[in-house]
């Protein structure tokens, strides 16, 4: 079986190298250098762009494409797979979720699971579970971060890729759950702290639910980001005082990029459900969370490679919840499909 | 008596104002707007540059100046006044105090005040008075601040002039008195809690001191501005995170400008003196720094003009001390004049 991952990036690379023992594995991506990187386990296959009819052409050659691109080229490429008449398992997390391409993957017969990462991503299968395995949920959490194992200061955070995307999310209002209606709170509102797997963290509201406001209707439903203590409150005077500003961006990466540098990575998550008699929760501690999103992705494309999944645009949760369950909404209501068969 | 004031400014304007009724008052100044602002109580006078020969030129006309110029030509400005033989008031607050002038003046028979503005100024006067009244003074602090009446957030502060020189004040050290020996400490380690005039303030340490380090001798002597509570904090951020460093500072200024308009100011000062049997305090709760700068100034140019000063370069605080206190320390300890008449 011949399969295609798109972006030699670090999550490419781990999708690549942990699926090369089982398929026919090829790595496409527009940097020479970067293709360098995955010449020992897998085929590079050099691109011209990432337009739409360069994509559909490529696409095509394979049996089931893993999308790991950025934002705008990864919904492309999703558009692309369903136009090749390919199954794609994504983990580009663009700004809106594709489910409008949902018809088209349904007529062309082929299946779409988007946000297959981490979170969102291994996040949603866990909430997926819980909520399968709660009869009554009403409450249910997300936590979850990519955290520097030795946070340096000032900033006791960092990033690899995109510091505009990191210091954006920060004014990005979060969509929640709350007395059953879904609504939006400010990123830095509602900073607090928690412990997780004994490690003291801060915690703000991220928009990180996506699909789940749909798909896992409950009374409260809340995804948190976090981060080391010391560092919100600075990102909150920063906000503040209009550093964070559309016309100031540029020039407050100029000063922050330098500080964000840093070597080791962990991730951490913990999702929980609550109903009235019990609660369930899973914790991770992992490695980078780069490294989580790319076996993540990997596990669901050989569920996809299966063939026995449904056709549509599909949300990770759905990997959680068995097909028999009655409280697993229907089209209408969770945008999945009821009476197909999907890793039950 | 004509009188010159070197700078048409708020500074400039109020000493002017308050000196009409009694001298010859002349303004100048390098703007024809700035100068219209003063004819209806002062003879305008343009000057093409403050070159140190114009100035001369300038100064020479007169029996007294008042100089009211920025930092570097301020401290031209006194030269030029040495040079030409006039007497001299100054508020330029170079950041070099003039004391290298002291032998030049004295030859020439001038006499010049520096620092003779709010603070340091006023301030150092109430502390040299109060060091003149206590006997085994052993602690003294001066607490200033020019705050905005109704402070916006999110800075809590504003500036009328120079905002560059309010943010620099964050890294520049402070130095005090501590134990008995003169030393620095960061702006911004140290900030603190205060009450003044029933009013709740925030302050850090300041670099206000100046010849008092040399002419107030005790065992502890520190300056302490002052800023609403919610600005200090903020401005330890940008500073950590590096916003505040040269090569920065023009960016974090184009985002701050802006958020330091304020229409109205009022000024806060108290100065104390601590001896094992008491204490002596002055509080002022008043207009706009600049004007109890301008009065300050005005003040001390009536004194200088009755022509009962010593010749020389003198710190303000001179103004407090009577000229027999044998404590008062002679030209080598503060390098204010014994055995002269000066303001007692």
């Amino acid at each position: 079986m011949k399969v295609l991952v798109l972006g030699a990036g670090n999550v490419g690379r781990t999708v690549a190298l942990d699926l090369r023992d089982e398929f026919e594995v090829y790595v496409a991506d527009l940097s020479g250098d970067r293709l360098g990187a995955v010449l020992e386990f897998a085929t590079p296959l050099r691109l011209e762009s990432y337009r739409f009819e360069e994509l559909v052409k490529v696409i095509g050659g394979f049996d089931l494409v893993i999308g790991t691109l950025p934002e705008d080229p990864g919904f492309t490429s999703i558009r692309a797979a369903i136009k090749a008449g390919v199954d794609m398992v994504d983990v580009s997390l663009a700004p809106k979720i594709p489910l409008e391409l949902r018809e088209e993957a349904e007529n062309a017969q082929v299946t779409v699971i988007f946000d297959a990462g981490f979170a969102p991503g291994l996040s949603h299968i866990l909430m997926g579970r819980i909520w399968n395995e709660l009869d009554d949920m009403s409450e249910g959490y997300v936590y979850f971060g990519d955290l520097p194992k030795e946070p340096k200061p000032p900033l006791y955070h960092g990033v690899g890729s995109s510091p505009r995307a990191f210091l954006m999310q920060y004014t990005r209002p979060a969509r929640v759950i709350r007395k059953g209606v879904v609504g939006t709170i400010d990123p830095l509102s509602e900073v607090k702290t928690v412990e997780i797997e004994g490690l003291t963290l801060e915690a703000f509201p991220s928009d990180v639910l996506r699909s789940l406001l749909e798909s896992v209707r409950v009374e409260r439903l809340e995804g948190w980001e976090l981060r080391w203590p010391g560092h919100l409150g600075k990102m909150k005077v920063l906000r503040e005082l209009g550093f964070l500003e559309g016309e100031h961006l540029g020039k407050t990466l100029e000063v922050m990029t330098p500080l964000m540098v840093h070597e080791e990575y962990l991730s951490v998550m913990e999702v929980s459900g609550v109903e009235p008699e019990g609660r369930i929760s899973y914790t991770l501690l992992g490695g980078p969370a780069w490294r989580v999103a790319g076996y993540t992705a990997s596990a669901i494309a050989r569920l996809v490679a299966e063939g026995s999944c449904i056709f549509g645009v599909i949300p990770p949760e759905i990997l959680g919840m068995r097909m028999d369950n009655p409280r697993r909404l229907g089209r209408e209501g969770n945008k999945a499909e009821e009476g197909g068969e999907c890793f039950t």
